[in-house]
């Protein structure tokens, strides 16, 4: 567990890991990397009597506004590198952290290395539809996709989201312009071939409009296009609000009624909460590696760790190494 | 004017076009174009009695089924064929459709040729901001984009934001997936430079989450994405309805409240309301072609109109010849 990752850490990474070892009762145990001082004094505002944690001392940080290239060069011994080289080593089973996704996914993929078959790691992310939840892939990890990609993605959508959402054929739909499969782009019309051939249980083209219909359970999509819809979807919220706070402020019923509605809006669009999720997983490396939010509350610190675990036990990259060694020539 | 265009074609479009006789004292002409006994029996349900119309016989109607290129070979005497000819051989000086998106770009490019300087005409969008509105552009027209594309999308769409939306001096932004120039797909880093040389107010990256708040006049992008984020947020107010519609069946105080919300929501939301803007115009192309919703009401149609009719007064396609002019090799 990366002590150090977040904007709240290691506050919220430390209460967040405790919850989850109290709440199952130790069923594993956490190794918190960061410089040891600064995790000692976290700790000493927690209760945490009794819980299976040890502290590796990781003397570096790698802050937010870092490059992450240029981080994972002159920081080598940063909770990050020290985290992963753990798991590596084989003393620890998954790295989680809430801090620089680029330089997770970065030193994930260099220390780990990717799995046998996979081009381009990638990292997905859950949006919120009708009926539950979607998962686009790529998630803004991988820009200039080619469509062996796209078809990599697909794979590794599908089979996390069958193992970990326990979905028992999940759909894949590939984002693009139109329904028909003549729509796309160069890489979306080669990539919707290699999908009609495979075994996945591939629904065809997906528009824009059918993400949050929840027309498929694994859109897949370039990194690009991804981290555009993603980033666009948060903001739809806080024009929402922006709008209601302006209504407010024509007078004191309007303010009395834009208050009652905001409480309510909220609680009705409570599946936006992404902290629900606990984090997206780095998909195609060798290992177990789980990148969160870095305004991460403890309760979703506390669900990534779950999550890595549940990870580990269900040995997904054996799965998606076995589906990629079945197809040649991608 | 494509009499036979639109989902509530021809009742819409007439009505929407006599407003626009009637508000302005005939202060132009229309032309409705389709077959002539479909036309008059619809004139047959308005008043339009001493309003500046002729009718224009064309047998054919292009469905929004059909396929644009299709059509187009099949349909020689299509509404929108016929129109584009009218305007092409000067006896219109703009044409407007509620019709076929893709038949219509393609019958502009065609018969009116393009603007010296353009490779690719480009369909820009609207979208509501935290400030007024954006432009989207590209917004579906052109998939694979070059550098240069998209340069010259920016010109257009900064051309169109001045001199229709009387702005001074267009903030252009490029949609990538980060501020920094070096973040981006290899067409965006490439685009950077050329907006960055250029004489555009260029304000670097914009983010998927600046479009909303309105931090560029114009946002400029290929049009696949363009073309997801569009849909995706028509999407998201769906979405937001459904959730309000669950809620409303928890009881009948729920109900009550979920009514009485989603009444505020859609007065603080009518920004989103497309309507407003009328169409959307078909940039690049030797004339002035606006293309609207399918689902255009008579206001729609009475917008796309008057905001052709400004078009054409303002010249906008001379503006962007000679500032595409002053710029060599692209």
């Amino acid at each position: 567990m990366d002590a150090v990752g977040g904007d709240y850490a290691p506050h919220n990474v430390l209460a967040g890991a405790l919850d989850a070892l109290r709440d199952t009762g130790n069923r594993f145990e956490v190794l918190f990397v960061g410089p040891e001082d600064m995790v000692r004094s976290g700790l000493a505002k927690i209760e945490h009597n009794g819980l299976a944690y040890q502290i590796v001392n990781a003397t570096q940080v790698i802050d937010m506004q870092d490059s992450a290239t240029a981080a994972l060069k002159q920081k080598k011994d940063s909770s990050i590198a020290v985290g992963i080289t753990l798991h590596k080593e084989g003393r620890a089973d998954a790295f989680v952290s809430a801090g620089h996704t680029g330089a997770v996914m970065s030193a994930s993929t260099l220390i780990l290395g990717r799995i046998e078959g996979v081009s381009r790691p990638t990292i997905g992310a859950f949006l919120p539809t009708e009926n539950g939840v979607c998962l686009l892939v790529d998630a803004g990890a991988n820009v200039d996709c080619k469509s062996q990609h796209l078809y990599q993605f697909a794979v590794m959508g599908s089979i996390y989201s069958q193992k970990m959402l326990h979905l028992q054929n999940p759909s894949v739909g590939l984002l693009s312009i139109g329904e028909e499969s003549s729509k796309g782009n160069d890489a979306t019309l080669e990539a919707h071939k290699l999908l009609s051939q495979s075994k996945l249980n591939f629904i065809g083209n997906v528009e824009g409009r059918d993400i949050l219909k929840g027309k498929a359970n694994v859109v897949v999509c370039d990194g690009f296009v991804g981290n555009v819809v993603l980033k666009f979807a948060e903001s739809v919220l806080d024009l929402l609000k922006t709008k209601i706070r302006r209504y407010a402020a024509h007078g004191i019923m309007q303010k009395a009624w834009a208050g009652m509605m905001a409480g309510t809006l909220r609680s009705i669009l409570k599946d936006f909460d992404y902290q629900e999720y606990g984090g997206v997983p780095l998909l195609g490396v060798n290992g177990v590696s789980i990148i969160g939010h870095g305004k991460s509350t403890p309760k979703a610190i506390k669900n990534m760790i779950l999550k890595a675990e549940d990870m580990v036990r269900k040995n997904i990259n054996r799965s998606i190494r076995e589906t990629l060694q079945t197809v040649r020539g991608l």
